[in-house]
């Protein structure tokens, strides 16, 4: 029989979501677990596979899957293993692909982090279907990115590539600390917790009213600016407008670099729709190198979002070696 | 009889100097025209090409030519045309590759920008041969750079990309003006002069001795600010601790993105040796992602100069269709 199924796996910190996608993007089956539950990884493992077997039953048995791809926080596609994932429960290097085939029968599994793949998600089944260059910013609780250059994923020499929630967009005096240890970082600005500091940042500095003044300062959370903003909310406004700026500053160096056809938003932050894409094109315009100016898109990303983490990495499992 | 031979060109905003090429990468003969003194382009051409038929003839004749490649500043692979070149004489849009190929029994003439004919010279020819992701930077007049990604040189999706000296390093109030028309780009701070500039910038603002109070700060070069330098003066050293701050700054951020094995610095500044790769590589370590730290080599390019322009034109010409 022929092998039409592939299986993708998204591991979130929350949750690990799986399903069973067929040749079209359809996903046929699905299930998901919580993965802050499992502080052993191979309790994880078991408890994964173990509903992950159960989709594969109903598809129709193994022999009917060509492969595996997931999709996690520091995986490295060269090594099929997650390295040092700051917001997994489990710490060091850890053997992924290899822990999951070897449940499966030795199905082919193939590993790479979650924004590279959105970029083959969007790429397969999205917006991205026949261009050769794009890049993919994921905006949720960190920034992340998948860079795809004539036609192929940028891995870089280590696997590591395309961490572009992490280049510097304000340097020295006030530069805002990021997670990672560093200042200044596009995802300490741009993120759904940067958009909430921004929140608490003006709200301090300033006096005027704004209905992000009705909680405390320390419970907003981007979808509280979000809500305040739709109903005109000026420091609502404000805010969107700022992280806009920053993004679109962003995004005109990294056309200098890979000059993509598109960039294409994915996340949390995409629900602001023009309250943010507005700010982000008029930045981009402003900051362009002259020889850009005006041929890269920016979209919002068309596939649902709890879909597309399985597709993008299911994706994956068509090439799984 | 064999194509044994490509012919490689090198536009420069002074000089335009050809080679024959062979397989192992020797330049067999070569010869130079000024670019400046021809603002017709066809009378330019003519000239380039009695040049070149010269030295062909010399090799043998052109069955002997497998390709021509052709490096220039703005020069466009896709197009093959050189568009809207600052620093060259003509104006507009310049199909130079058919222009050539014309000329000489239309024999496949391939075109691609300087910094990135210098990207494929190291990789067929230098420091970056087996490596699959590297980025070449040319530290001259201006900065310019060719990015290979999974071994192949990264265009984009018209043809431009790889402008890292338009990426921005300095935002905001004091940000040095461009040639670009923007302001803090890493070119405004590290090219020829950017040096320069800094070194006038410091002189002014202070008063302690220096070999460079001894000139007037108008003609101030950056090969007077390495010749102060190996004498141990104070600011000359201090201009290239700047520089290469400056620097590890923004390779840090371009490592962020294509995660590359090396980065091979090539051009005028590369002669200032340890004064400017030690603080380039102390501002890289610093600024560098933990992912990735101490994984990208920084190198200085090991092909002459005045060869590698000409050698790496010609590695297109191997290509050429």
């Amino acid at each position: 029989m022929d092998e039409q199924y592939v299986l993708g796996i998204d591991i979130g910190g929350t949750n690990s979501v799986f399903g069973v996608v067929d040749a079209r993007g359809s996903i046929l089956y699905s299930g998901a677990i919580k993965t802050g539950q499992y502080t052993e990884i191979n309790d994880y493992v078991a408890e994964l596979c173990k509903g992950v077997k159960v989709i594969i039953e109903l598809a129709g048995g193994i022999e009917l899957f060509r492969g595996v791809g997931v999709g996690a926080p520091n995986g490295n596609y060269f090594s099929g293993c997650i390295e040092f994932a700051p917001n997994l429960p489990w710490e060091g290097k850890i053997p992924l692909a290899q822990l999951i085939s070897d449940q499966l029968d030795g199905l082919p599994v193939s590993l790479t982090n979650d924004a590279n793949a959105a970029a083959i998600g969007e790429m397969t089944y999205g917006l991205a279907r026949g261009m050769k260059d794009f890049i993919v910013i994921t905006l949720g609780t960190g920034v992340g990115s998948g860079i795809v250059v004539n036609g192929t994923l940028v891995y870089g020499h280590d696997g590591f590539a395309g961490e572009l929630g992490h280049v510097i967009v304000r340097r020295g005096e006030g530069a805002r600390p990021c997670g990672c240890g560093r200042n200044g970082c596009l995802e300490a600005y741009t993120s759904a917790t940067g958009v909430a500091r921004t929140a608490r940042e003006i709200l301090e500095k300033r006096t005027d009213e704004s209905l992000l003044r009705g909680m405390p300062a320390a419970d907003i959370t981007s979808k509280d600016v979000y809500d305040a903003a739709i109903k005109g909310d000026k420091i609502a406004l404000e805010i969107f407008e700022f992280t806009g700026e920053m993004l679109g500053e962003a995004f005109a160096d990294f056309v200098a670099f890979s000059s993509p056809e598109a960039i294409i938003l994915f996340g949390g932050l995409t629900k602001a729709g023009d309250l943010i894409m507005d700010p982000i094109q008029k930045s981009m315009d402003k900051n362009m190198l002259k020889v850009f100016e005006g041929k890269t898109k920016v979209l919002f990303s068309q596939l649902k979002e709890s879909d597309a983490a399985v597709l993008g990495a299911s994706a994956l499992g068509w090439e799984a070696k």
